[in-house]
């Protein structure tokens, strides 16, 4: 069997090496348009040979782990060149404009939309891992528009992954995923903004910022090619949540304000329920 | 070595058990205004008896460790009933209005403000951990009114918890500390408010957040009785990083509406800066 991965970092390498060890005599062809990250993937075993245009239409199964707006760009011409058994995987944070970008397309049937729920705050194939996906949802959009040998297939090797799978539509995807990740983001990277333009002496920060510092600040790590074009293509649902957040701080200032201490900590025992949802987290 | 230990949580329970790990012969007195978490000190070794007024004074060393309201009730009493010999150490995570309070008291120079930057999202005994404060920063605040013998001793034994001794003035300390800890807590118990509101569906919260979900809210589990005092007590410098953040989240929001996702590449890459300073956070 042949697999085709387009986009050799974290994601993207770490499908190979979960192909490589779930799936009996596969072929792992490789491409990222970053030559240092392509040259890694082969010498760190993640990908067999290059993937180029003039084998696309031998591979059986392409996966297509690439900025969400790289995906946009490349989806049609790919799907125009696969052979017709094979089975387009997309892997992007965002559901919606992709769905709507190849539902007109001849090989509509040929392509499975998904959102695995895995990833770290580190970048490029050296973060690869064969086990990044083991236990981690994986999210299927518009199943009914992908050929069921195609999709059986697909569904069998994520389970054979340890994958929990979740069915729902694109738009419920994006809405949900707006709340508990994109947002998370956002909160993250101006966080770690504020405190790096506030705090001049880096030296304080080094020796007093503990464990719940770099907890918050953790997702600030993350690259700016894979969030922006996210944060693009996903703009409605985050502007809500996005509007929503900074309403509840502007609250929390002027009860601090107030100096209404009896509502902060209403407030902060509330919000401490979310002990039960995080034990659900797996 | 008697040493006697007010509030027997997370921390006045892990300063008990390092104690016990690395002071030879010392025998611990505990109390809790919490009878059940009174009991399960005991239950869990981590107190040999009960601290109460009548025995204040035969203590060599007393640990405060409740929230910093309570601090600034007790302290004065507590420093009126010590021994001539004694030292009482509060450990709180505010110091400019405790340092204030007991400025006059003839006992001053029997007394220690040092805030340790550890801990963790739980709360109580059962938290309790002997080597919480290993590596851990040990914050120490005008050192130079604490008599040199007294003085010695702590220093000598925070050493022994392998803890980093820094001296800072206390109101140094809780502008540095708003900055990496204080705001932390606030964008995390308000971005789970926030998820928590616009996520009617739990269930959609347990499948679909991953880590990084878990990461930005977990500081959401710290509790009320600790943190609304801190957020009253440090009043000033939070609201002025807290009105900085919002600026920070209310920039990123009209870009993402004047869609310049450019302009929020170029916030998101500098802010990646901050992994230097991660990697520099023991």
């Amino acid at each position: 069997m042949k697999i085709g991965i387009i986009g050799l970092g974290l994601i993207g390498g770490s499908f190979a090496l979960s192909a490589k060890k779930s799936i009996p005599d596969c072929s792992l062809y490789g491409t990222d348009n970053n030559p240092v990250h392509q040259k890694e993937a082969y010498q760190l075993g993640i990908i067999n040979k290059s993937l180029t245009p003039s084998n696309y239409s031998q591979m059986d199964v392409i996966i297509l782990a690439v900025p969400v707006n790289a995906v946009l760009e490349i989806i049609l011409p790919l799907l125009d060149q696969i052979n017709d058994n094979a089975l387009l995987i997309d892997v992007g944070s965002t559901k919606e404009i992709i769905c709507e970008k190849v539902k007109l397309h001849s090989k509509r049937n040929q392509f499975l939309a998904t959102h695995p729920i895995a990833g770290t705050e580190f970048s490029g194939p050296s973060a690869a891992n064969e086990n990044l996906y083991k236990g981690k949802a994986q999210i299927l959009c518009e199943v009914n528009k992908t050929r069921p040998d195609l999709l059986e297939w697909a569904v069998q090797w994520f389970k054979n992954m340890e994958m929990r799978i979740q069915e729902m539509g694109p738009i419920e995807h994006d809405q949900h995923i707006a709340y508990v990740s994109h947002i998370s983001h956002i909160s993250s990277f101006m966080l770690g903004k504020t405190v790096m333009e506030k705090e001049k002496d880096e030296k304080a920060i080094f020796d007093m910022a503990g464990s719940g510092f770099a907890s918050t600040v953790r997702l600030a790590k993350s690259s700016p090619s894979m969030w922006a074009p996210i944060f693009m293509q996903n703009k409605k649902n985050i502007l809500d949540v996005l509007t929503e957040y900074i309403s509840n701080l502007e609250e929390f200032k002027q009860l601090m304000q107030a100096n209404d201490y009896e509502s902060i900590y209403q407030k902060i025992e509330h919000t401490n329920t979310i002990k039960r949802i995080l034990e659900g987290i797996k």
